[in-house]
């Protein structure tokens, strides 16, 4: 199975890729789009359309089977907020357009889910995903985040998945005795 | 010249497309987007890909050469503030998509054009949408917003490329004497 994790922001949105074979992860690519046109008022729409149409080729290029974005984190500015709402649209809409809903995560569920603790700072975050899929380049900060999102997402999938298997034993176990 | 206007939302998506010849404006169309999809945490990617494919076709269907968004109202509301900057994201991104800049006009501003003063209600605004187009059957509050963003829109470009106008004829006059 394939998992794509998003890490989404207006200037960069981090984007990567991983396999996972049993509770074998494997690096697949990584990277970041960035917004490359105009910063004015009138623009945010073409900035929008660059992320749209370079997430797409992401996807395009390396068809996952499942996808996870960072759960933003709100803050007091009600002007950064929308702004960031508008970047995360984008992180959602392509995984749904390619007919995969999309998994979110606090960004302490992913410190937890990758590090051990809620309140690891990005550099263990770093360290860990390094440790977790040798060999990685990462292509920045944001990229290094998208994996951790990705490795997370798996997890949770994995953890899902024996959760249902346990519960069907369970219930043949009950059905034969 | 044809105007489309944009009164973005997540549940209710209001549009309106407006021809401009001259000073005469005319109504072609207006309707809703509604994001169909469940209402669940991971369905935001499929709402928002609901609203993706309409708002699309609304664009290929009329092919205005010109478009307007309402300036969101964020309030203190965090969540509700980046959900409707996802939303939002969606209305700055297909006219993007269509190569068109979108013009962003505060509701107040919005009011002080089609009615006159920036504190009118709904219901004056709606009434001032008639009487400019007569005729007009509009499909929800959320579209008559849309019209009359679409109307703003008009009146802003009219004004401004009066103003280059008489900026041209200025520097002629100045050339010449």
């Amino acid at each position: 199975m394939r998992v794509l994790g998003i890490d989404p922001g207006l200037r960069n949105l981090g984007w990567g890729v991983i396999d996972v074979t049993g509770a074998r992860l494997t690096h697949v690519a990584n990277g970041i789009c960035h917004s490359t046109a105009g910063e004015g008022e009138g623009d945010m729409g073409f900035r929008l359309a660059d992320l749209h149409a370079q997430l797409t080729e992401v996807f395009r290029r390396y068809a996952p089977d499942a996808a996870a974005v960072e759960h933003t984190f709100v803050n007091k500015d009600a002007v950064a907020t929308l702004k960031l709402g508008q970047a995360r649209g984008v992180a959602l809409l392509v995984p749904a357009q390619f007919g995969l809903s999309v998994g979110e995560y606090a960004p302490n569920a992913v410190k937890k889910c990758v590090v051990g603790v809620g309140h690891a700072d990005k550099g263990q975050v770093e360290h860990m995903v390094r440790i977790q899929l040798p060999g990685v380049i990462m292509a920045g900060p944001d990229a290094s985040d998208a994996l951790a999102i990705a490795i997370c997402h798996a997890h949770h999938m994995q953890s899902a998945g024996r959760l249902t298997a346990a519960l069907k034993s369970a219930q043949l176990r009950k059905a034969a005795g």
